[in-house]
């Protein structure tokens, strides 16, 4: 049984969050300055671990072993948020370069393959999970496109950064056999129920609906009640009447969100012409997902039917359907949970998103969550336990060594 | 009996129109060359009728009629809303100029003192009613430092536009008994009862309250429903609820509009952690706003004690207290137009502010409205019918003769 080094783990972390370091937070946006010296101490650091390592083309850091395949990829992203915290993604890539460490330095399991990664823009800073997408061939010319706030386009940071003309690291059919991943929780499961480890069963679908409320704008003094054609009363009420509806048909994990609303014009002495707002709701069973959107749309047809204001609901984009966790895989991580810490891990779906939503559809995915204090992510107050750290390692170094044995007497 | 000429006071605004004339509407927002402009041309009109007339350091085109007190003064103001209607200020200013005309065309009524005036900044382009608080001495050194849109202060603008060292006209207790008013209604009241004449009772209070929700914000995908403080799921439940409720408390001419709601920081992706919104509402009766405002402190409170969300309400600013017209002066109104169009006309309050809510507290005020087509103002499409006009017209010029008449038989 491979042992992890915590202490060596938990230097691998506290260097990177050297890099773009503000206060406790860390500000690394992707092609910036910190996050590109980043990946260049990620190549190192996996060369050191024995890799064979590169930055392609659109900045993912990839270190191959030298051993023969079955090979498991291990990482997460290295990229923040605007002002992220130091274990969103971060946490995940430091895995990586510890298991094939350590791993390698066991002659018990230095024969097996694991290949490190640390995606690129998994957090949208220009378009979200680029790295993975263009891994696995299905990043798009209209997503090269697309730009940070500050109007650059992806093609153009790749230039700037001195990536243009570095090829993209492909997935390897003949040698990739599986992706894992692990994260902190982003949300207070773990911790409320005083467990070490979760175990994703899936990502979860998200849908948005936004409602439109048309009605007529007037002088707020001189328009009588009974004459009003106030969009904004019925925004008001369809905020009100969908929230214990939607309860109705939630399960236990669903949210939903309404984020975003606004009255126009938006004057004091105005009656509110025309008003929307957006509805996000997010669960991992497709079923309940489109029962809450039937109640979205029916509940915007009820108010046109009752008042002077027109209620409708559509979807602005495409919606984004749930990624399921490979059956195989994910039971080598709960294995490995119950032999390590018995009783103190749970399956649970994952409430963000992450690259296995795009990895999934090419390769065989599995995730491991360790737990974040109080919930908190994306901000700088963004936290773990070290040991909890350090658990969550070793939990997935002993399933990933269980799969690649197991796929080495009876490939994959 | 004196009869005013109906064809002269059309043609009198369609002059006035010309000045700023936008297709149908009217721009001609104050100190703006158009409206000075309209400015000298009115005093011309006012000299032509027989007045001594003058543009004074605020603006304020005062027409002052040769003959000794007791006068009345009659007018309104001559800018418009940045995109305005032809009729709004405009009417009340050509009535004071044709009632003069046609006063002091009649030997039996030529002894009588007609004061016309076009005030000026009504709209609050700079300052509201900036020429009646100048005229009545309530103009404070703060409001001449107000700016418009474009950021120039009100002294500015009167340097601007050659009036620096003008003297401001001043009510003269000596001589004015009171001030007359004709306007549009700017609400569909009149119209729908199929009525020529609203005599105004009195200008409507208006409050306004602002609503505040405070919660925590957070993921919207990682943050159970359970442990969300969701500032915008308090805000619509308090809208929604809020509605109800006012309509309890509200008579028969009361209204209230949430024009203006905000949630922070208004992410689709992201739980609000603070909303807010205004309720602004207006009756004639001080007892109706102060138990609305009552109620939506106690809802506030309610809601606050309901759920994880801290709701307060506050005033943003001072209330503006309804205004009574004076009783004498608005029973010479309601005879004057039950003698010219009897069962035609109705006692109503104003549910939009005017200069009378400024001269009020110094100078007893009346005011006459006649209908406005489909009751829209400030806008464009603002319009009246000739003949309304011209019957408003007869009926504040008879109530003038009738009050200058008693005011001379009994000095008020």
């Amino acid at each position: 049984m491979v042992e992890i080094d915590g202490a060596r783990l938990l230097a691998t972390l506290s260097t990177l969050r050297s890099f773009g370091a503000v206060g406790t937070g860390v500000v690394r946006p992707t092609f910036s300055d910190e996050d590109m010296a980043a990946r260049r101490w990620l190549r190192g650091e996996m060369q050191d671990a024995g890799l064979s390592a590169s930055i392609d083309g659109v900045g993912n850091v990839i270190g191959r072993s030298p051993n023969p395949g079955p090979a498991l990829i291990i990482g997460s992203h290295s990229d923040t948020q605007p002002r992220g915290g130091w274990l969103d993604g971060a946490m995940g890539v430091a895995y990586a370069i510890e298991i094939a460490r350590a791993i390698g330095d066991d002659p018990s399991t230095c024969q097996l393959a694991i290949d490190a990664v640390a995606w690129s823009d998994e957090e949208g800073t220009y378009t979200s999970c680029l790295g993975s997408a263009s891994f696995v061939g299905e990043l798009t010319a209209a997503e090269l496109q697309h730009t940070n706030a500050a109007g650059e386009t992806v093609g153009s940071a790749i230039e700037r950064v001195g990536l243009a003309d570095v090829a993209p690291s492909r997935l390897d059919p003949g040698r990739h056999i599986g992706y894992l991943e692990a994260h902190i929780e982003q949300g207070p499961h773990l911790e409320d129920a005083g467990l070490c480890v979760g175990v994703v069963t899936s990502i979860v679908g998200i849908r948005a609906m936004r409602v439109t409320f048309t009605g007529e704008q007037n002088h707020a003094g001189t328009t009588p009640m009974s004459r009003r054609k106030d969009a904004g009363v019925a925004m008001f009420e369809f905020g009100s009447r969908i929230r214990g509806r939607l309860a109705e048909v939630a399960g236990p994990t669903t949210v939903w969100t309404i984020g975003n609303a606004r009255l126009e014009p938006g004057a004091e002495s105005i009656i509110p012409g025309f008003a929307e707002l957006v509805v996000q709701f997010r669960d991992p069973d497709e079923a309940v997902l489109a029962a809450m959107e039937t109640l979205i749309v029916s509940t915007a047809l009820e108010l046109t039917g009752e008042g002077p204001v027109d209620v409708a609901a559509s979807c602005p984009r495409e919606p984004i359907v749930p990624t399921e966790m490979h059956p195989q895989l994910r039971n080598h991580v709960s294995a490995a949970a119950e032999a390590r810490v018995p009783g103190e891990w749970v399956e649970m779906p994952s409430a963000a998103g992450h690259d296995p939503m795009v990895i999934a559809h090419h390769l065989p995915c599995a995730m491991l969550f360790v737990p974040s204090i109080d919930g908190v992510s994306h901000d700088f107050a963004e936290d773990s336990h070290d040991h909890d750290i350090v658990t969550g390692c070793q939990v997935l170094a002993d399933a990933a060594v269980s799969i690649l044995l197991d796929a080495g007497s009876s490939p994959a």
